[in-house]
């Protein structure tokens, strides 16, 4: 299995951690040098908190795991695009590759922001897209019976 | 002295007490029906966390607060012209006002994602802007020394 696939596979099982928790289903993996260093799911439903988003967590727990805020070697994998919010987030954070899986249109930032990440940072899309937007589905269709 | 004034030397003290510790000093106020409900400042050096952004801090502030996510009966007060991360909160929160005090022209939401609020967010900018700025340009200048 190729790197990124496997980092991916991880953001997905953090992903299923957050729909066990009725929380909508997206999961991050941060990764430096090899080694998982933030890791994170959604969790806006049981902080009740806008801002709990995967990434917003992955982030933090990355520079806690490194003691410095800015993320310059590292790679984060995330199952859905990044929001606004989240784009900006590791936009400040310097992170230098973005892998995400699915696309999402209505909120992604590549239609509302996109200028929003460091200008080096280099984007990969479309990792793992059909499981990724199927948890997803699954989840928004269960809410729906 | 009227309401916004009011709400934004509030603001401006939380400025002010980032920046007697050494951060750039943004400070954010959220009120809710004559009622704070919200404060923060910036405190991304001292936490060495990107996401540390006053008005993230007062999001999450206020949703605890009020028990509950989403802020939409809320004016969030900040010194600065947010940035695409903290448009991005303010848009999730649904807040309904936002009042800033200075542009920022580098990095401010109306330059890099004017969509990111809610629809209905009314924005009224320029409250007590010069003392906004020069708070920002009396630290940067005291770093320069």
């Amino acid at each position: 299995m190729q790197e990124d696939e496997k980092y991916m596979s991880l953001a997905l099982e953090e992903a299923r951690l957050a729909a066990q928790q009725d929380e909508i289903p997206v999961g991050c993996i941060i990764v430096s040098q090899g080694q998982i260093i933030g890791r994170g799911h959604n969790l806006t439903q049981t902080l009740q908190d806008v801002t709990a988003h995967a990434e917003i967590q992955a982030i933090t727990a990355a520079a806690q795991t490194l003691g410095g805020k800015y993320l310059t070697q590292a790679t984060l994998y995330v199952t859905l695009e990044p929001c606004v919010m989240c784009a900006g987030a590791i936009g400040w954070a310097q992170i230098s590759r973005l892998v995400y899986g699915a696309s999402d249109d209505k909120r992604g930032y590549t239609r509302f922001a996109p200028q929003a990440l460091h200008p080096k940072c280099v984007v990969s899309s479309g990792i793992f897209a059909d499981e990724c937007q199927q948890l997803l589905q699954d989840f928004f269709q269960h809410k729906r019976l």
